[in-house]
This record gives structure tokens, sequence and C-alpha cells, in this order.
């Protein structure tokens, strides 16, 4: 059972996967040797020796600089800053942006003692500086860390003279009013238009 | 990005995982990388090439005959026979059974074109007909097809002269009558004692 307990162990620690989903997915991938187990040992070991973050922009890619780094049709006056990679893809899966991003890797966190240094900030004053950026779209969550990382920011890049620009917030498209937050639903009603 | 996409797609294989949870586990998997994600790409690799079916009984193990048929202890004239692994693991979990197992691998089904030549059912036979076995105990789920499955094994071993029975039915320990469903409180209430 040495190895079988080993692997539930390592699955359960996933999230989204609890002890019991991870002996049923230990299960499901000894059944699936050839066409699954055997093929994500490989991604795994492949992805953690191939990815690493852009040197640039913080983005997780095999190659470095990233593919949405050295894409040559991608408008490099813009500059959409998100807190994680999860931010990156969720922006990219709309289609609809084609500047390029900033990854800070989290957020500043008094609670977590995350302060700037632990973040992806430097290099973002950097490329700012190296002048040709002329937008800073910050799309940080809204959060009280996501929002205080946001104030931060513009304090930081204030100096440069950039234009800083933050996503809309509102009643989110296909949502219902009644179901909504105070909060959102008050933003919502204050910046109507 | 192609290593990353990889690995979500075969994660998002796993049972209890799906896209969004994929992206999810992957970018954890990428920030733990020497905690989790090399773990459990060697873990992924050992369990693929070690963990093969017990060729008495059917459970997983890295060793055969696995550990609880192996084990001195073990009462050698109780079978109680599962449908999965994971009953067998369930089973365990509970720590009053002390007999032996067989796994079946499946549940007869018509519908999936499942027949007694693809299940564990010729090695339960040979095993019940080498003698010393006092009662087998069928545990398959109270399903139709477990169900099923459990009457062809009562014929199959009928000539053998064996006791067979099978695990009680009823209220669930803990539950409450008002969400039971009535098969189960029907028979709860033929079975009172």
């Amino acid at each position: 059972m040495a190895d079988i307990d080993r692997l539930i162990k390592l699955l359960a620690r996933l999230p989204g996967l609890g002890p019991r989903s991870a002996r049923r997915a230990a299960l499901s991938l000894l059944k699936k040797r050839e066409s699954l187990m055997e093929p994500l040992a490989q991604a795994l070991a492949a992805a953690a020796s191939s990815i690493k973050a852009c040197s640039q922009c913080g983005n997780l890619d095999d190659i470095d600089p990233c593919l949405i780094c050295q894409d040559e049709k991608r408008d490099n006056s813009l500059i959409c800053i998100v807190e994680d990679v999860a931010d990156l893809w969720a922006l990219e899966r709309t289609g609809s942006y084609k500047g390029r991003y900033h990854v800070l890797g989290g957020v500043l966190s008094a609670l977590d003692g995350i302060g700037p240094e632990d973040l992806n900030i430097g290099t973002l004053v950097d490329r700012v500086g190296a002048g040709g950026v002329g937008e800073v779209i910050l799309a940080t969550n809204v959060t009280v860390d996501g929002q205080t990382t946001a104030h931060y920011i513009t304090d930081r890049l204030a100096s440069s003279g950039v234009k800083i620009t933050r996503l809309a917030h509102g009643v989110p498209v296909g949502g219902e009013l009644e179901y909504l937050d105070d909060g959102t639903l008050m933003t919502a009603l204050k910046a109507r238009h």
C-alpha cells in the first residue's frame, strides 16, 4: 500500500481535492495507466523543469520572454497589471485585450507580511520608466488587499506621468440585482452612466 | 504555454476536477514545485509501474499477493466480495472486518456489455472450491447491477455449499427518516428486529 498511500496523500494536497476525491482520483489513474497516469507523470516532470516566470512580465511559460511578451502584434503602450497568472488567463480567455501584462505574483498584505519587495513591482516601475507605455490598467481584485496594492502602484507610478486606469466595477453581466451584494450595487449606482 | 496547457488538460481528466479547478491545481503545483509537483510526478511514475492487481483477491498493491492476503492474522474462512478497491478501502477504514476480500473489478451490466468473463469471478470460484472458506459476504452495492451480480455469484457458489450472507440494509446510522428514500425505509421496516 505504501506507493498508493503516498500518491493519495500528494493528490489530496491539490486544491479542490480532499482525501475522498484523492482516493477516487488515484483509483481512476490506476485504471488509466497508459492513457492518463504515465502522461500526467511526464507532464508534471516536464512542466516542473521547463516552466519559469517570464523575466519581463512575470507570466509563467516554458520560454523566456513568454509568448505574450514575444508577440509582436500586441500593443506595447498598454500594460495590464494582474495579481496572479490565473487572472491573466481569465483576461486572455475574453480575447478582448491585446496589450501586455504584468503579473505581481500576489498582493500587499500586512496580515501575511507581504511587502512591496515580495512582489514583482520593481520590474514594473522599470518597464514604465523605460518609456513607450501610454496606459497602465490596474486589474487587481476588488478586495482590501487588492485595492491597497492598486493604490500603492498608483503612487509608485505617479512620477512617470503614465495614464492609470482601473477595470470598471458594477453589476456582472447576467447577474440579478436581487442576489447582488450591497457593496457592488452601491458602486454600480454611483457609477451609473 | 504548451507544457502548461498539456498539464492542465491531463489534470482536468481526473474525477472531481473540471477545467477551472485543473487550472487552479496547475498553478498551485507550479508554486510548490519541490514540495508537491516533483514528488507527485515521482509518485505517479512509481505507482504506475509498481501497483498491480493481487493475483489472489484483485486488490491493488505493490506486492503480490497483497498485504491483506499475506496478513496471517486474518481469518481465511471469511471472504468479503466487493465491486471495487474503493469499497475494500471503505470496509478497511471501519477496522471491524478481519477476513479476506475478493475484488470483482466491476459489476455485471447488460447496458455496458460487461459479462461474468470480464469480472474477477473465476478466481473467486477457485478460491471457494479450494476449501477452507466457511462464509462469503456479498458487499456489492445496492444498485440493480450490484444486486444482479450478487445473485449471479450466489448461483455460481451454490454447489460449493458455502454460507452466503449480505450486508444488512436499513437506515444509515445518523440518518434521519425524513430525508431517507422510500426504498431504504421500506427495507428497514421489513427487516425490523
